[in-house]
């Protein structure tokens, strides 16, 4: 077996663990009539959604496939289809288990704690190795075809083209999934506690809410699947985008080009390896502590990736010391031992990363104790702490992320840079099982509540749920700091397609250039805007889910009685068409933008500064887009954990003024971290990818 | 006499008007004892507050001149000086009109709507007038005394030198200013807020509130004095950049240097004149429409300010369509048609950024209304749909300046965008006496409510009051974007030093560079860092500001009762404290952040890369400093007048959940717009000037 093939040998054990695993979550017992009976209700939904939103989204991914047929061949146009299909496949089954791991972790928690993590776990990890599995095999596969069926040169164009449009096909699915669940699942949330427990003075998830089933659909098709497919582009298109870098930028013969280009392969298939065997570690100690148990699962993975790394670099290199290739830039090749400490750099920005996501949001610290401390002031002393502290949590990851660039770079150089971002996206597997863990302890916790079970089951879940809240912050401050990492790397990218494009095209990408200055504010623009769209968009939607809410009430006094129930698929219905309507134009924005903005600039300024502008926007795109989702996802993590800690008996508890105060921060939060802030992971990610495909359109001279 | 004269002359006619109008406005009738009263209890808290603010700044201002006396010389040490005394004499004279204009402007109120609006709006052209005649002042004063009594030569090093050390001194100042001025005023306005309005349940400026006294002082150190410190440096940075920049770039004659070079000094000078006529247009017509009467005082100054600006182009260039001078970076010089363009171009930016600011501040636009509507369905849908136009405005502005930057920069390079910011600027004391308006009618209003006048004082002075908040707003958009113009110039002006101080250091900008990357960041942190510094000390200030109130009715119950007094001025000196302790730290960090990263760098990857980093952080912190501004002064305006349009009668009006809803959303928007977002400015513009200097004092081999 060649390394590509073990590789894909990995990928297909994750697959298989998820055949086994999911198994295993659904033998558990669903619980009684009542529990199965709302269960059945949010899997309808969810599927419901799913089902029109991927039609939707299908209908955008058919017209751009019918373009890169005419545009960039068969090759590209399959790869395409292969990214997106497997994005959906990811989102789509991850969603599935979710929906049914939720009425099993309900009915676990009955019996203990540990029950109930253990099933919601599980769950989480199928998704987990879905996306890392998944993700691996679609490239591991196609670079295995084109190299040893198709029998092309690593470094073949065709190969390149390929890799970028299978990240790029996963990329369009993940932003319209991103974007579609996060507002569906942020207005029928927002729209529920508005109508719910603000107006009616219903508790939250209590089953007279005709919106409450459509609020549990929302955790499992946005955190769930929205978030799965997000992290299945950003690792496609991290690991991609390091076999590209290396097939542009290194100089070397064919069989250390294979080699180097299957280096992120195998690295991705040691660490689905050792995320596996993570998940089995994942168990409360004496302290019933529950993040330290999902500590040691991720501990374990981390650690174990050590030597599973190094062993895997030496096997495929040969040796740790000898010279591989040289770079096109002069960086006189790489040994096995510098891309080594490179990963390990990477390893150590994801710990560093998730420590400082713990550190702000988690109820043990200063950020959220802050904010619960200004709540006892009122709503807006809440919202200006929390905003302080949305602020102020950008600038940690950001200084981690600088060191690592740093410190890769002198190690060896852009590909340095990018072995780290391998290396950080070779533990999606874990860390999103991590994430995919927290929608399934949410709809155990309101599925507890509608089906009326004893307090102490909803106080169990609700304390996993309140570690969901800082494990599904910590995947999104990693999603963004691996497009932080990946950034240098895809300019390289695009620096060097310039080069073997446009031979005689002088582009200036000094910052003394206006249209670099130019390109920067475009791109920076960027985030901000498809924020405020993101948001208003769950305003708006919540508000048609109010009005509707309130029109049930009226027609069916029952409702508010209890001798009637309420009309939940007509909730879910509303929600739904809402927020497909609203992701379309939002999510087109940063496709569209680079090709205008190229086109502009070309028109009014000559081709050369249309290239300058559109490069530099790439980066101005994450120069922005870093703070707006950090601060968005981090900030939205605090706030709702800080009404969490309130409700644990601070300040006056639940019902006290405080609590109002920080309910308030709590849906504010809600939009900035479940809607617009990881949202903006996967518009960079289209805006570079657009702008690579669109110099390779203009190669082909077919626009 | 020479241009230079000439313009100086325009400088003191500024200075005569804001003497002669001084006496105007002072010899309106001071209203009842009651009145005066109260308005002497602002002023003592006024000039105490900045007594002690000037006084620790004095400290670090004596301290940064020690180190520039023994680093650059003793020009410029007393140029540093010169533009810190004045910056501070600019917003401590127009702070005592202010607390005199206040009272006056209730009593006129009693009269009629007119009187008070020329009574506050003349107020605040004399703080307008002072700010840009000291401003002109001081750089004519500087260029003439150095040509012509020194007799260096116009692109003399000493020239350069000091001109820069004027706007650091400038810049250093009104950093503390602004921000110290911001907490105060919001720590005040917040605290007083709380405790009153929520806790105790008694009107906004009632009297029996111990901080309503603290809460009007604020208007006036923060609105007012820190404003104009604030627009005092912007406008020495803008126009002393531009002759520093064609100094740097234009290769001429010294004939012709000095004729470029006393362009925007003229331009400045006739721009004083078209403002000071512009000021005697504000009057009300038969709508009563106070905005409209703010405008025809505006597009008067700028109407006339066109024939101006192309009269005195064509006076020192001699003709408009002879060549002059070659640029350095091979433009091939400058025609006076080329430069009058480019000036044109930024008078539209002014107009064009007026009316954006307006519509996303105005109480007759989507944005405002959008937000009042949303705190139909609480807090929480307020404060999303405040973000969401908070990230939604930042986009035309954006549009605005990237066409802007481009058009400029085709017609006359770099030097066409520097007189862009130049016309732009000149406008200042039109535009800044708009804005000085707004805290005196606020403080009308106050004093108004204090003194138990009758309800149509109030409710004409709330009439003022609500158009002061979006003339407010513009000013802090105003400043901003010149400073995204001023980016592209200060950036060349960097470049252009380092290559004549150190030609044989390399130094890459190309964006492929990671050392640029790494400078990108870190300066797109440093607003983020800097915003979440200023928006908890509000926080925590308000909070002790809480404490001392609620104290003072524990310990003397005869206040509620209205029987005696409360403590005012020891609220009063309990946020001075604050606000001076709570603004040090946040004011350095953009002095220190620059140096700190290019010693940092500079020990790990040496000099170029020290210098590569350095000038990328200079692009960096206005790529996102430009949309944290924005964002936050928009949002902040608003938040602002979505309240006031509730309290005019919308959604339920005063005392309806959507009011109590649009207060939590203006108590946000306060340290948004008024401490946070405005003091963005300066610290783009100190991070730049410490940097330029830290170039001369490296070359100078002093460090």
């Amino acid at each position: 077996m060649t390394v590509v093939t073990i590789a894909m040998a990995c990928g297909l054990i994750a697959v298989l663990y998820g055949v086994f695993t999911s198994r295993q979550v659904l033998s558990a017992s669903p619980g009684n009539e009542k529990m199965q009976e709302i269960a059945a209700a949010i899997q309808e939904g969810a599927q419901a959604y799913l089902g029109r939103q991927y039609t939707t989204i299908a209908i955008v991914g058919v017209v751009v496939a019918v373009i890169l047929a005419m545009t960039l061949g068969t090759v590209s146009t399959v790869s395409f289809l292969i990214g997106a299909v497997l994005s959906g496949v990811a989102g789509y089954v991850g969603m599935n288990i979710s929906v049914r791991a939720n009425v099993r972790t309900a009915e676990a928690a009955r019996g203990s704690l540990q029950g109930g993590l253990t099933l919601a776990f599980r769950s989480g990890a199928i998704t987990g190795m879905l996306v890392a599995g998944l993700g691996l095999l679609s490239i591991a596969g196609l670079f295995w075809y084109l190299t040893s069926v198709s029998g092309l040169a690593p470094n073949d164009r065709e190969i390149i083209a390929a890799l970028t449009a299978l990240a790029f096909g996963a990329s369009l699915i993940s932003i319209f999934a991103r974007l579609g669940g996060g507002i569906f699942t942020k207005a029928a949330d927002v729209g529920a506690d508005l109508v719910g427990k603000v107006e009616a003075g219903i508790p939250e998830d209590d089953p007279r809410n005709p919106a409450v089933i459509a609020d549990n659909v929302g955790d499992n098709v946005g955190d769930c699947a929205g978030m799965a497919a997000d992290l299945f582009e950003t690792y496609v298109v991290t690991l991609g985008l390091t076999m590209v870098s290396i097939a542009l930028l290194v100089n070397a013969s064919a069989a250390e080009l294979t080699a180097l280009m299957s280096l992120p392969l195998i690295v991705g298939g040691v660490c689905i390896l050792t995320s596996i065997i993570g998940t089995y570690m994942v168990r409360l100690g004496g302290s019933n502590n529950i993040m330290g148990a999902l500590y040691k699962g991720f501990w374990t993975t981390a650690i174990l990736s050590v030597p599973a790394i190094y062993y895997v670099t030496w096997r495929v290199l040969g040796d740790m010391n000898t010279v591989v290739g040289a770079d096109l830039e002069g960086m006189g090749g790489y040994t096995g031992m510098a891309l080594f400490w490179c990963m390990m750099i990477g390893l150590v920005v994801t710990g560093a990363l998730v420590w400082i996501t713990e550190y702000y949001t988690g109820t043990n610290y200063r950020p959220v104790k802050s904010i619960a401390q200004a709540s006892v002031t009122g709503h807006g002393t809440n919202v200006i702490q929390g905003l302080a502290i949305s602020l102020e949590s950008t600038a940690l990851p950001t200084l981690v992320i600088v060191v690592a660039v740093v410190a890769t770079f002198q190690i060896a150089g852009i590909i340095g840079v990018a072995f780290a971002a391998t290396s950080l996206l070779a533990l999606a597997g874990m860390v999103v099982a991590l994430d995919a863990y927290g929608p399934v302890t949410d709809n155990a916790g309101g599925i507890a509540e509608m089906a009326g079970l004893p307090d102490d089951v909803r106080t169990r879940t609700d304390a996993l749920d309140a570690v969901g809240n800082t494990t599904k912050a910590v995947t999104k401050g990693y999603a963004i700091g691996s497009a932080a990492l990946a950034a240098l790397v895809l300019f390289g990218a695009y620096t060097e397609d310039l080069n073997q494009y446009f031979p005689d095209v002088a582009v200036d990408f000094a910052l003394s250039n206006p249209y670099v200055i130019v390109g920067l504010l475009l791109g920076a623009l960027l985030p901000y805007l498809f924020g405020a769209f993101g948001m208003t968009a769950v305003g708006r939607a919540a508000g048609s889910v109010v009005e509707d809410v309130r029109e049930q009430f009226r027609s069916n006094p029952g409702i508010m009685a209890g001798t009637s129930k309420p009309n939940y698929a007509r909730t879910v219905d509303i929600v739904t068409k809402a927020a497909i309507k609203e992701m379309i134009i939002p999510s087109l924005l940063p496709v569209l933008s680079p090709i205008a903005v190229y086109y502009i600039v070309t028109a009014v300024a000559g081709q050369a500064q249309g290239f300058a502008a559109l490069g530099s926007m790439l980066l101005g795109v994450i120069v922005s887009g870093l703070f707006v989702a950090i601060s968005m996802t981090s900030g939205g993590g605090a706030w709702d954990n800080a009404k969490k800690y309130i409700e644990d008996g601070h300040h006056g508890g639940k019902g006290s003024d405080a609590h109002k105060a920080a309910v308030t921060g709590d849906t504010v939060g809600d939009p900035y971290k479940d809607t617009a802030g990881p949202a903006v992971n996967p518009m960079i990610k289209i805006t570079n990818i657009v702008a690579l495909l669109l110099l390779s359109v203009l190669a082909h001279g077919a626009m």
